[in-house]
C-alpha cells in the first residue's frame, strides 16, 4: 500500500520514516506548505497527491479542520483510504467524512486521533461487537498530565509545569486546547462515536485545569488525594450518551494515581468484560505515527472503519451524573454550594460539597465565575 | 454463526448465555459429559457436534490437553472454525491446530487462553504489523496476584490467601498450575508464538510463589517493595526469544503495585509505540466468556488467524537478561550467591545479589533446593 502523507511536522516525519520499514506499505509522497518541496518525494499541490494513481491511501498529521477537511474529502472521493491524527477534523466533521468514505468504499480510521499508541478506538470498536460497552474513561491528554504531575511530585507552580511541557514538546505554543480540557473532550466525543453511534456534539461539558493552583495541590495531597484530568462518557438509561471532562482526585493507590508524566490511560466498562484499561504515551512523534501506521496496516487488513452508518451526532445529557466534589472559591460566595466539609483560610473557602449532578456542578462554577469569582474544581473520586 | 461449546463449566455457562445477545452469533450445542444431557441443547457425543451441517464455529472451554485436542482437530478438519480459551492445550499443540485451520481455511482464535477479558493476544497481533515488539512482561495469573496482594495489604499467611482464592473461584482445588508459574509460563509462551512466530517450547523457566511466606512478604513491605508474579518474554540479539516467569519486587508507584485482587496487566514495548500496558480481570465467568465470544466476532469479521503460518517451537534463551534479586535461604548457604547486602536473623540470610543472569539465577536456587535449602526469590525491579 503506497501512501501519501499530509504534513510534514512532528507526527509527519515519523510517519514517513515508519512507512519505509512496515509490512506491506510503501512511502508515497509528502504534502508540503509552499517553499517547503526541497526534496523530489515532497509536493505542494493536493490535487498531484489525490490525482496520482499510484497513492493507495492517504494519511493527513496536519491538524485543523480546514483545508484538512477538503482534503480528505477530495482523497476519499478519489477512492484513496483516508487515516488521521486529527482530533479536531473528526470531532466536527467525522460523520461527514465516514459517509464520503463508505460511499466511495474505502476505508476511514483515525486511531491517533485519542490516545496517540495507546489502541483505544480499535479495541471499543472491537470489544462493542460482542459486549455492551456501559462507560468510558480516562486520562486522554498527556500535556495536562504531565503538568498535574509535575505540580504534585515536584512541586512545580502552574506556570512553570507549563513552561516545562512546552520546552519537551508535549504542550503547543498556544496549549488552550490542552488546559482547557477542550482536547480531551474531542476525544471522549470520538470514542462515544465508536462505541455506541451516536457523536455527542452539544451539551457537553468540560472544566480543563487552568484555575488550578500549587495551593490547591498542596491542599488535596495533605488529605492524601492525586488530581488527574478525566474523560468520562457512556450510555443512559433512556439510550441517551453523556460526555464530559473534569479534574478528578483519586486517593492513593488508585490506578490513575500511577499515569506519570505525559502517559494516557484509556478504559472503559464491559457488561461482561469489566473494565479494562489501556496504557501508553499518548502523543510524541514516533507513539502517534505507530497509531497511523497501525490504522493503515488495518485498511490492508480489511478493518476498514471505526464509525459505523448508522453514527449521528446528538446532544450529550450530562445531569443525570453525580459526585460529590472538591470546590475552592472566595468564602463569600461558598453560599453557592451545598457543603458537607468546609475549611476557610484568608478568605478562601475550600468545600467538599454534597453529592450534586455534574450539570450542576458546571453551571454553579460559571454562574461563580460570571460574578468575578475565582474558582478550582475537582471530582472525588470514589 | 452458529457456535457449539465443549465444556459446560464456569466459563462455557458464560460463552454459551452471551451467544444469545452478541451481534450476529447463535446458540448451538454444549457437550457435556455423559449422563449430563438433561437438556435438548446439551450432546454427549462430540461426533454429533462435528457432523452437524449448522454448527460453523466450536468453542472450546474444557481445559486439559486431551481431548481437547482431538476434538479440536476433528472440528477444524470438519470445517468449523475454533476458538479456545485453553492454555495448555495451545501452548502444546497449538502450532499443530494451526496448520489444520490454515489447510482446511477454518479460523483459530485463542485470546481467552491468555489475559482472560485483556485483549493481549489480539493487540499483539495487530502490533507486529506495523511495529516491532521489543519485548513482552505482564501479570498474567489473577489467582496469584490475589494471593500477593491479600499478603500484603491483609498481612495473610500463604495458606490462608490461598484458601480464600479457593473460597473465590479464582484458584482450582488443585492450585499446582497457578502457584508454580506454569499457568503464567503458558501465556508468555503464547505472546511469544503471536509476537515473533516462535513458540519457546524447550529452556523455559519458571519460579512461582509457592515458597514465599510472611516474613518475606514483611521483609520487602519494609523497604518500600510490592511483589508481583511477572512474565517475561522477547527478541533475543541473535533472532532467538527469551520467556520467563519470575516473583518481581517493585518499588512504590510502579504501575505493577497499583494491579491488586485478580486483576492483570499485559504489556509490551513496541519500537514506536513505547510502552503500551492492558489491565483488567484475566478470570472469571464473564470476563473470560467475553474473550471467547471476541474471537467469535473476530473470526465473523474476517481475523482469522493469531498464529502465523511460519510459527514454529524453539528453545528459550534466558542467560542475556540480568537482574539483582532478592533471596532468602538458609545462612550456611549464603555463598552461594554473590551479595550486595546481606541481613541474617535465625539462621536464615536476605541477601540483595549483585547482578546476574536469569538462567544463573534460576539454575542456583535449583542447586540450594537440591542440598535441601528452602529458598525464596525475586527479581528487583528498576
Amino acid at each position: 500500500m503506497k501512501v501519501a502523507v499530509l504534513g510534514f511536522g512532528t507526527v509527519g516525519v515519523g510517519v514517513f520514516e515508519m512507512l519505509k520499514n512496515a509490512e506491506g506499505m510503501e512511502q508515497g509522497t509528502v504534502l508540503v506548505r509552499p517553499g517547503k518541496n526541497d526534496t523530489a518525494f515532497k509536493r505542494t499541490s493536493i490535487e498531484e497527491i489525490v490525482n496520482d494513481p499510484e497513492i493507495d491511501a492517504v494519511a493527513e498529521v496536519m491538524g485543523g479542520i480546514e483545508p484538512a477537511f477538503s482534503y480528505a474529502a477530495a482523497a476519499l472521493r478519489a477512492g484513496k483510504h483516508f487515516v488521521t491524527s486529527n482530533k479536531a477534523l473528526v470531532a466536527a466533521k467525522g460523520i461527514e467524512l465516514s459517509k464520503i468514505a463508505y460511499e466511495n468504499n474505502v476505508g476511514f480510521l483515525f486511531s491517533a486521533a485519542c490516545g496517540g499508541a495507546v489502541p483505544y478506538l480499535h479495541n471499543l470498536s472491537i470489544a462493542r461487537e460482542s459486549d455492551e460497552i456501559i462507560s468510558l474513561s480516562g486520562i486522554l491528554n498527556g500535556t495536562t498530565n504531565y503538568m498535574l504531575d509535575s505540580m504534585q511530585r515536584l512541586g512545580l507552580e502552574y506556570e512553570d509545569a507549563l513552561r516545562d511541557a512546552q520546552r519537551l514538546g508535549y504542550a503547543e505554543a498556544d496549549p488552550t486546547a490542552d488546559v482547557s480540557g477542550m482536547d480531551a473532550l474531542r476525544k471522549i466525543m470520538l470514542a462515544c462515536a465508536v462505541s455506541y453511534d451516536m457523536l455527542p456534539a452539544e451539551g457537553l461539558l468540560n472544566e480543563g485545569i487552568e484555575n488550578i493552583s500549587s495551593q490547591d495541590v498542596k491542599h488535596f495531597m495533605s488529605k492524601g488525594y492525586t488530581c488527574r484530568l478525566m474523560v468520562n462518557g457512556g450510555k443512559t438509561e433512556n439510550g441517551g450518551v453523556y460526555a464530559y471532562v473534569e479534574p478528578v482526585l483519586f486517593p492513593e493507590g488508585a490506578p490513575e494515581c500511577s499515569v506519570l508524566q505525559n502517559f494516557n490511560m484509556a478504559c472503559y466498562e464491559g457488561r461482561n468484560s469489566g473494565r479494562i484499561s489501556l496504557m501508553g504515551q499518548g502523543a510524541g512523534r514516533y507513539p502517534t505515527a505507530s497509531a497511523v501506521l497501525r490504522d493503515l496496516s488495518g485498511i490492508a487488513s480489511g478493518r476498514m472503519y471505526m464509525l459505523r452508518k448508522e453514527c449521528r451526532a446528538v446532544k450529550a445529557e450530562n445531569d443525570k451524573y453525580f459526585h460529590r466534589y472538591y470546590i475552592r472559591l472566595p468564602e463569600k460566595m461558598s453560599a453557592c454550594v451545598a457543603a458537607e466539609s468546609v475549611e476557610t483560610e484568608n478568605g478562601i473557602a475550600r468545600i467538599i460539597t454534597k453529592s450534586m449532578s455534574v450539570l450542576e456542578m458546571h453551571e454553579t462554577v460559571k454562574k461563580i465565575r460570571e460574578d468575578g469569582g475565582e474558582v478550582f474544581f475537582a471530582a472525588i473520586g470514589e
